[in-house]
């Protein structure tokens, strides 16, 4: 007989079905036992009774076994979820040899802190408001990788292993590496440039990103997943910022499709598909506005965490978006690869994408042009030897080209509206962090 | 005016379009130009004539100039293809300012010898022949993905810093982290087993991982692309090898359909679908046949390189497959986690996929029950202390679960008839090479 999941399950309704899980719940009455039996895709109830065996086996469950049952489906208005399984067969796959550390199921307790959550991260994983966080980011990484895939864009796979930093000396983690040093990539865009110089056009990457952060915030980690992408022949970084928009209203409607309910259910939060195209301000006029609401200007140039949150708030109100592009950030806050504008060379052409008071993208259009690119290095006060391998990417011909890096669980902080980057990553690292 | 691509513009006769891309060859007439432009579409033929600022344009071209073109699409029997655009206007975006280290495109030209290649790899990878490695790859990728996603497999990105091995002490990479040592994973198997234990019932993982190999062979990399898949309720190893074999014939029907006529034209290789279920033999019953073909026995109970090919060979003939599972692995050749046989302790219910002589996985079901499990570890010599972390999560109910890592390079070497990993890696790393 094939498993199926209790989703599934209670569909089938009079037929004898297997299927597995965890016990979520036990009530004993005696000669009947009502178990809650939870797998990935719900909860079921079910009901051990009469046969002595089977309640001999069940006498042996404890909170969280694991057991396969057969049993048949019926509907009965008084079961969770108006349905219940009665068992013809029980049995226990697997069962704690210890008392549960944290606790899973449990109701009426107070959320165990947050480090002792972690350290057991698979027991706080299994309750179901926590697999969904992973549901949807399985769901919005596949609708981000379709749009790609369907606009012509090739996937790369860059290496993490560099002999020199990617962005600039600072958080970079060192690796022995046969009697070297290697480095590890802070990003992929040395080499999602490269591909724009082989001719891949349009590229996009999902992977692993290394920064030494010694910070301990909510939002900082030393290692998370960024999703890159990079297109040839722009215009300006207008057009990556559409590519963008297009992409995250892509995401954003198969998270609602999906999983919207859900989410609705569980964080009563609202997934809001946006319309294209994203407002936009240029940072000198999101600064005008700062200083009318009389936020304090903290970063020239620049926004601070707290100037985000004022500024989106006010433009969530005046366009009634929740995505905000800043644009025209000046030089000093940029690296030297940002192309500069025509009419202004003190500004650059990048933009950051704020989704309700969060930075989740920096983009920009590339310096391509080999001459201005080693000239803008030297100013920031790098030297060309030590960007030797990168710099030739651009002498043998390089089209025009822009692009952006995503964090996904900024994305999913502002999906679920946590506040905790530890939450929606699913093992967390940070200074201190480096278990389980 | 929207820029189209290459192979888009020949399908618009008498429309005027623009199109970009690099220079792939010049001939020069006098008053008459005929370039040949490159993007990662195909080529078309551009024809400029007449206009004198047009010829002065055209005339400061290089071989692999950046070019935008505006112009009337024509059919025209002597171009390649049947197709060219005579030019209305004519950009330079970006030309060669150095003679170009490696050709491109000059017909006639010995292969360049390949840590050159390497060395240049941009360039390299401006041959059509070397991006449809990687738009394969993409397509493949794709398919997996979609394969899994349909199927209800959650996706998982697990942490590459890790406070332990999880595989062996060997080949291992060592980072500096804050005063500690941390270590860069060689595989995510103990997190997608973590998945199991949360209850996550079927998760992939494609990223990178890290393994300090000193070989130079052509099989051999320091950092790889690898998918991991893992699903709990098993039965036994069985279940994952048809879950694999499903994903593998979905991926390269992807593969045929998307890419197989240029598959066919570029490298002369058919696709071939492979048939459902997979072939399988015993390690037991492919060391009996070994030994009929006089092939030398090099390892106990595993299978050398050499052995790989010979008994492709021998079961290609006798089944018309090109995929083999090898079961049964024996203990000793097998890692502490692989669950054994119920009526031969001496043997492992796991398996490695073999394509055409060439080992693409291996997998297996894994031994959930903690006492089991440890007393295994403790019997290849490791130190339950070392493990801690990863036995823990065998400790508050897991259920039955097995998976299996896949290499894409593998796969693509076998899908081009590529002997070297390093032709099919964006960018190769290896003991000697870190760059570009």
């Amino acid at each position: 007989m094939e498993r199926v999941l209790v989703g599934q399950a209670t569909k089938l309704i009079g037929e004898e079905v297997k299927t597995s899980g965890f016990i979520e719940a036990i009530r004993d009455q005696g000669k009947i036992k009502f178990l809650m039996i939870r797998d990935i895709s719900g909860i079921v109830q079910i009901v051990v009774m009469e046969k002595a065996d089977l309640l001999k086996v069940a006498s042996g469950l404890k909170l969280e076994s694991v057991v396969e049952v057969v049993g048949v489906v019926k509907e009965e208005e008084q079961a969770p979820g108006g349905f219940e399984i009665q068992v013809n067969k029980i049995e226990i796959l697997s069962t704690p040899i210890e008392e549960l550390p944290i606790p899973v199921a449990e109701k009426g307790q107070e959320e165990t802190n947050i480090q002792q959550r972690l350290d057991w991260r698979w027991l706080d994983l299994r309750k179901p408001e926590k697999a969904l966080i992973f549901k949807v980011w399985t769901e919005m990484e596949s609708a981000f990788r379709e749009y790609w895939t369907k606009n012509g864009y090739i996937e790369i796979h860059s290496p993490k292993f560099m002999s020199t930093p990617s962005e600039s000396g600072a958080e970079l983690f060192e690796v022995k590496y046969f009697g070297q040093t290697a480095y590890l990539a802070q990003s992929p865009q040395f080499y999602k440039q490269m591909a724009m110089a082989a001719g891949f056009d349009r590229v996009f990457e999902v992977g692993p990103v290394f920064r030494a952060n010694p910070s301990f915030t909510s939002r900082h980690d030393t290692e998370f997943t960024g999703y890159d992408a990079e297109i040839s022949f722009i215009e300006s970084h207008e057009d990556v910022m559409e590519e963008e928009s297009k992409a995250i209203q892509s995401a954003l409607t198969a998270v609602k499709t999906g999983f919207g309910s859900e989410i609705k259910k569980l964080y009563k939060r609202e997934v809001i598909i946006p319309k294209l195209p994203f407002p936009q301000i240029t940072m000198q006029e999101a600064k005008k506005i700062l200083a009318k609401l009389n936020v304090q200007n903290e970063r020239e140039g620049d926004l601070s965490p707290d100037e985000e949150v004022k500024l989106c708030e006010y433009m969530k109100v005046k366009t009634g978006h929740e995505f905000l592009f800043v644009t025209e950030y000046p030089v000093n806050v940029r690296p030297f690869y940002h192309m500069r504008k025509e009419d202004d060379a003190t500004l650059t052409k990048s933009f950051d994408l704020l989704w309700n008071g969060l930075e989740i993208t920096t983009g920009a259009q590339r310096e391509h042009r080999y001459d201005i690119l080693v000239a803008q290095a030297k100013e920031k006060g790098l030297t060309p030897e030590s960007l030797k391998y990168y710099l030739k990417f651009f002498k043998f011909g390089c089209p025009p080209h822009g692009g952006f890096g995503l964090g996904p669980t900024r994305m999913l902080m502002k999906l679920f509206d946590i506040n905790n980057v530890r939450e929606v990553t699913y093992l967390y690292r940070g200074v201190k962090r480096l278990e389980p």
